[in-house]
């Protein structure tokens, strides 16, 4: 009865749910049109009917190759209604790298956005897979709107829900299996941080098909609010979103709100908070934002995690620049070196427990096993833990300078660059060296004007860093390399590295 | 792994969990005095020390008969600390109901407040209780205040918290068995619905013993605002506490909030919701309260479900007085009649279903079985459903009497009446009250001889009931309404009740 109870009550079908709670409630605001969540709900019901008619049921998996608009929901609720999962893939992929993923995950089914159709239907034919290519504009008589509607049965807490490939440290992308039960403790514990409200608006100018997209798309059915979904990153349609459409939070990456402030665009009295993640965030653009006012919520999150992990609240933003915050309610993060817990104020290894946390990662049963201790995640990840417990992300391990037995980590750099008033961006990475085995290199940006020499800069930073930290060379360059979500891809940078 | 997940993440020690993310956030204000979760934490790690020392451990049963203020609020996460179940007794009970509900519960221990002092330790030695006198103000030298402070170890989401007794329709009041799983989905499900925030602050002017109280203090301490705790009601205090202490919450009863309006007292612009339950509101007060700006939320709970099951938020308060709102969104309502689940429209007993559900009463096996159907719980209650799914409570309990949001059980009364040697038989049933919203009235059938005087009976029911069980009016009749069955029909006992 406690196992029956637990699917029925505690993890109903989210969408029908709320539905059934709030039908009047906006849900979404999408491509200029706005949809109620018994309207998702109908829609909903249709495309699992449309999708049990192909043969999609409990365990099976669902690609999508498609924008983040309406459909993209409507395609997330379906599949989590039949208890399959849903397996998004990043749209600015090569197909080389679409296809890895395919092959990876085996969907049963593959649905293709317009937008995407030449990419989408060559992959599909190429490997065999039954697909669905959505019309441009909602067509009544397409599958995918036409479906016999599928009431919600009850379906397992530990069922996937969604499956997001993530690169790890080394070798090819690997599915992060989310399940119900993760996006379930995800919302709860994001709430139990950052409040939420059924008033709330969630503004996404970010891709959908991360997991921060798939987790405010499912929070906002848990706790009621709706979802302001921007497919892409325009500063008018931001500006809009917040001082029109009365959005209360918003997920940004460091440089798209530099944009947003670079742009003029000031923080508007209903925002809640400003959700500032994916990468970490330059002090200067902290101290800048937070100057002008933004409600800044730095977190530090992964897809493993489904999405936050630890996130630093507006109230305690001040006084804490530069941290990612305490770990959430519901999550647990230990610091460990040489495999043992560190104390307070070493950094080391970021390890995380908790109910967001995935089982693993699809078909990789020793990967998995090698990423999990005592329950822990262990993220690849670098920090430290200060005394009151605020998480500091020094950097992510791949990028982990190793110089002479020394630990060079770039953000420590880069940040100490950042700061020399010639230089607007740095990127620090490693360059292979016969005497040390590697040493710290920069590709600068330089600000408007003189740029400063090397000698200048390498001056400039042996004021402040350990002589083994100071970048042995330093190039400039009109801007570094980011991949779609913003984050700064160092591996760029390197030489040419033999493979590990 | 997956229950010691469940266990060790999922439901951590709730005050000392918060304690680490928020240390410095006020957690209570009670008795002129702020707290900060830091600080209860570290009250509550003493007193869990002092009840280990006098032998408590898991599973045991610590009994409180003491005001509702900041050692209420420390007993009660020490208890949980210790995986121990608080008995919190309501101070207006006599001696007499004190004892029967001590003899059922068999405590391990009875924690005693100054201004419970000689009824409690009167108690305490007939039944041979351990036990703490509490001194007026704290004392560290007292074992409460003194203890070697406990740090938190895993316990079973399933362990009991606190029982809560709760008279049933008939016989004596049962203990309500509430784990820490129904009050964690409880500040879920309640935060699902009316939203949660960290700078929430909720006024509490009703009594912490009741369930009500319980999940506030519970709620705040996992979703981090702080309560305001008011031990009785007072005007001045609760306009203070709203005017100039930033409520953003409030839990009233129907006549608190009559007195309140009719004091002149007004929303401040602070408040999100006031929660009005416990007794069923005229509409002519939810009427004006409206119309006076209050954020009503009607809400629909028992303390089998700890607190709410249904609530109306204060956005759909307008348009549907008199319901008591939607299900809560982990919470399930069903109208049963004759056994069958009925239609929408139509009255019938109100089932409930759902994570915030006890699992059962104290050493009552059979009688949680019969309250209990395909694990929803009866609650005897009678309403309907309306087509969009707003509850409407109709009619508490068979014959409950609700007095000033306390429970007046009519058959207890009737059994003390019988006990008075110049009664035959006794029924008891309500009567309007502008002030009370109901007072219990009674029909007595006297012994042949000279019939006792209203004066003599109420004075022989004061020695062993409540004040507000004690019957307003006591008539005598030759003989009671009963049924073909022989039962009593209290219905035709009441006065003419225009119906609604």
């Amino acid at each position: 009865m406690a196992e029956a109870l637990e699917e029925s009550s505690i993890l109903p079908d989210f969408l029908r749910r709320r539905a059934e709670r709030s039908p009047g409630a906006l849900a979404l605001r999408a491509e200029g049109r706005d949809v109620t969540y018994r309207q998702l709900d109908e829609l909903a019901a249709k495309a699992a009917g449309g999708l049990r008619a192909a043969g999609i049921g409990p365990g099976d998996r669902v690609a999508a190759l498609m924008p983040g608009g309406l459909d993209f929901a409507v395609l997330l609720h379906a599949a989590l209604r039949l208890g399959a999962a849903l397996v998004p893939l990043n749209t600015r992929l090569t197909p080389a790298e679409l296809r890895a993923q395919l092959l990876d995950a085996r969907p049963k089914f593959f649905v293709v956005g317009a937008p995407q159709s030449e990419t989408g239907l060559g992959l599909a034919q190429e490997l065999g897979l039954a697909r669905w290519l959505l019309p441009q504009a909602p067509d009544e008589r397409h599958p995918f709107y036409a479906g016999a509607p599928v009431e919600p049965t009850p379906v397992r807490p530990d069922a996937v829900a969604a499956i997001v490939y993530t690169s790890g440290t080394t070798g090819p992308a690997k599915g992060a299996m989310l399940t119900r039960r993760n996006f379930f403790y995800a919302a709860v514990t994001s709430a139990m941080g950052l409040g939420a409200l059924p008033e709330d608006r969630w503004l996404l100018c970010m891709p959908l098909f991360h997991v921060g997209g798939l987790s405010i798309l499912l929070r906002s059915a848990l706790f009621g609010g709706a979802v302001l979904a921007q497919d892409g990153f325009d500063v008018a349609a931001v500006r809009h979103g917040l001082h029109e459409e009365g959005a209360t939070c918003v997920s940004l990456v460091p440089v798209i709100l530099e944009r947003l402030m670079q742009a003029g665009v000031t923080p508007p009295k209903s925002l809640r908070f400003l959700l500032l993640g994916g990468a970490p965030a330059p002090r200067d653009l902290l101290e800048r934002a937070l100057a002008a006012g933004w409600p800044l919520a730095s977190t530090y999150g992964l897809t493993e995690t489904a999405s936050q992990a630890a996130t630093l609240p507006p109230a305690e933003a001040e006084e804490h620049v530069g941290s990612a915050g305490r770990p959430l309610f519901l999550t647990e993060i230990r610091i460990e070196g040489q495999g043992l817990v560190l104390p307070a104020g070493e950094p080391g290894e970021i390890l995380v427990r908790g109910p967001t946390v995935i089982p693993g990662y699809l078909h990789r049963p020793d990967e998995t096993s090698e990423r999990f201790k005592d329950g822990f995640l262990r993220t690849g990840d670098i920090g430290y833990l200060d005394p009151e417990g605020y998480l500091y992300v020094l950097d992510r391990r791949k990028d982990l300078i190793v110089s002479g037995g020394e630990n060079v980590y770039p953000a420590e750099v880069e940040a100490a660059l950042r700061r020399h008033p010639g230089v607007q961006d740095a990127a620090v990475y490693p360059a292979p060296d016969e005497v040390w085995g590697q040493v710290p290199a920069a590709a600068v940006v330089p600000k408007d004007g003189t740029p400063p020499s090397p000698e200048d800069l390498r001056a400039f930073l042996r004021r402040e860093l350990a002589g083994y930290k100071i970048p042995r060379e330093i190039r400039f360059v009109s801007e570094l390399p980011r991949n779609a979500g913003g984050k700064l891809v160092r591996a760029a940078l390197r030489p040419e590295v033999p493979s590990e």
